[in-house]
């Protein structure tokens, strides 16, 4: 017998029929004699009909508000997923965020998980209750409903595993996994049938949607292992079952994963923009003057490379920057080029990065140079290159982006089982 | 400067246009140097969808869960106005029931309001900030959010005017106030200026259905005086104004209306059916024997006449049911005929309910002589008679509904102003 939590996203409870699909698949576990704490979102669409009449009520409104509206979604859903259950004779209530509660700071429409106070949740659990858990909402410090952000139930689901300590978080989705890369783009890629933390928290920041970066933090700070498999499935289908075989993709710490593979997948991030500061002055102090302000105004800045200066005196610094970001981010830069010190600012949208993500990386050497060799090949053009412990990621010009990311996909041996 | 209380129904809240101008109305209110709170209903439809969706799930579903559910409907048109009146300048906050709290009985589905803690919003009133509070809900002693039932925002808005000590509790609707009868029957029925507490309860659970009955008797034991008016009306019209001359219908103590009526209204129920006992045996306990189970039932049995017997062995008894409830009320007390003791039950569907409502008629006599006068001159036949201190009630054949309803508004004159 195992204590889990079952997150389900809008597109799972999309309406009546799919929430009974839900109530299956939550059936088969207690009726299996775990038990369940599931975590709902909105019906897809719920939850930007809601934003939008907040935007038309006013384009500028108060996020204390806003949550308010918005976090009305998942109650209705968390509502009817344990009217369904009951009406399967499995005993459920539903919880919102200040029932439980889920205490948050303050930062409403983006609030961070600060506590949560499990214990009357595992000692209905303990009785056979079903837990039904409104996500992506908490309680702030001013007793007002404070929401997680876009994809907080992922992040609400996770925590809630750590704070009732579950064996596991499995998150149901659309797609039945983590794969080695998009399988629209390169289609023999495979799912992974385990991936660790370090790797998904890659994957899930450079644009492999199926997880939020926040919860896949929190699954590794709790070492909460969380599974990825799809809510489609027949819900009478096999459960969790040989976690070495499993349906779905487990995220675990690296050192449940016996064989390691040096490259575990291929992401990409596209809508890359790239900015380049000519003869930029070469003193201390320039990087604050310029990332400073772009911080400010909430550009977030990605990649960044500065050429080591020939003279002493001038440089060059280029980074990225979503394309969405990078007109006010030349206007702001444009504004401070006398306090700043530089002669020219260049940009170029349209880009994309690549990046070859594997754990496996720190023991292995010449990785890097397989990556390059590559591209090379293809004449793909490099713009620039970072690389961690972990990740070694390049920026290419957009078109190249499907033959980028099958050509390294295929170099690694990404396809073979 | 007075407190108020603003009351805006579901079609008064419909779209993000209709809740600008919900806005205005209470703008106008602040700009006078008024305090306000403004209780609003959901969404016109959105209650409608929210109970839909829980019958889907299941018919018999659990009332928690119902009402976390539909009360998320109230709450998300509380934050759309107090977004839009931000947007115009007017500090406001949303106010969800189990925030302020809102204290209810464990009802749920159909709950009581224990007590309102209202100190915390008389606080920010004080300080010029809008209260908008999410009507129909409260908190349960569960901890959960427990609804007032169809029509509860009405009772949430005479509530808190109480808790708060509001000078006056306006319900804004789609009609401008209450009239002497319902004018799509009579075209010459006027509008009251003013209407007592009582006399409002008896039109109210007659089916003039301005306000809920329970809003009503809440009103009258708090003394909240309650005005009805139009939110229809443009938004920079006058506001309270004269109370000898209001835009709408005063709702309030016997003693504040001067110039008092002997009949102030004609109210009407359609739908009534009756049912008789014939030959029943006179016995005592037997209306307990009858009506007992009909309670159980969920009946709602209305008038009652009992014949004096003639032999002191038998007597007839006849009552009024909804027609709805009719089948089943038959089918119970044909069931219990041994039991009770009676030789036949007859049953007619189809009646009316004709109801001449007044204080004066206290201390004035001959006011139902005047309507069986007038009934008996249009040859409308009287099936049941039953009377209170303000009220005479007559069922007859439903085709003589109008009829009836205009002789007697005319027969009283109560079209002339």
């Amino acid at each position: 017998m195992a204590r889990i939590v079952m997150k389900f996203g809008g597109t799972s409870v999309a309406d009546i029929e799919r929430i009974r699909n839900v109530a299956r698949h939550v059936k088969r576990e207690t009726d299996a004699g775990h038990e369940v704490a599931v975590v709902v979102s909105a019906m897809a669409g719920k939850t930007n009909e809601l934003v939008g009449w907040a935007r038309e009520a006013s384009p500028m409104h108060d996020a204390r508000e806003y949550d308010s509206i918005v976090a009305s979604g998942e109650q209705v859903t968390s509502g009817l997923l344990a009217i369904t259950l009951q009406s399967m004779s499995v005993d459920a209530r539903s919880w919102l965020g200040w029932q439980i509660p889920i205490k948050t700071d303050n930062a409403h429409g983006a609030a961070r998980i600060m506590d949560i106070e499990g214990s009357e949740m595992v000692r209905r659990l303990g009785i056979g209750q079903v837990a039904v858990v409104a996500g992506f909402q908490g309680i702030g410090p001013d007793n007002r409903i404070a929401t997680l952000g876009r994809g907080g139930s992922d992040t609400s689901a996770v925590a809630i595993a750590a704070a009732i300590k579950a064996d596991r978080c499995d998150i149901y989705t659309d797609v039945d996994g983590v794969y080695t890369t998009d399988p629209r783009i390169e289609p023999n890629a495979r799912r992974l049938n385990k991936v660790s933390y370090e790797e998904m928290l890659e994957m899930a920041s450079l644009g492999a949607k199926v997880l939020q970066v926040r919860s896949v933090e929190l699954a590794m700070v709790h070492n909460v292992r969380t599974f990825v498999r799809s809510s489609f499935e027949a819900p009478d289908a096999p459960g969790m079952g040989d976690f070495d075989n499993p349906p779905g993709t487990l995220i675990c710490d690296e050192d449940e994963i016996v064989e390691k593979q040096i490259v575990t997948g291929i992401a990409y991030a596209k809508d890359e923009a790239q900015i380049s500061l000519r003869q930029l002055d070469d003193r201390p102090g320039v990087s604050a003057a310029i990332f400073g302000p772009l911080a400010e105004a909430g550009i977030n800045v990605d990649m960044i490379v500065q050429n080591i200066s020939g003279d002493g005196k001038y440089t060059d610094m280029t980074f990225t920057v979503p394309h969405g970001d990078l007109q006010k981010a030349v206007a702001l830069l444009t504004e401070s080029k006398e306090k700043i010190g530089f002669d020219q600012v260049q940009s170029e949208a349209g880009l994309v990065k690549v990046s070859v993500i594997g754990v496996g990386m720190r023991s292995h050497t010449g990785v890097a140079a397989t990556a390059f060799k590559a591209m090379a090949e293809k004449g793909i053009n490099i713009r620039a290159i970072t690389t961690s412990e972990i990740k070694i990621s390049i920026l290419i010009d957009g078109p190249y982006a499907e033959l980028a990311v099958r050509t390294l996909h295929n170099v690694y041996g990404l396809d073979k089982a």
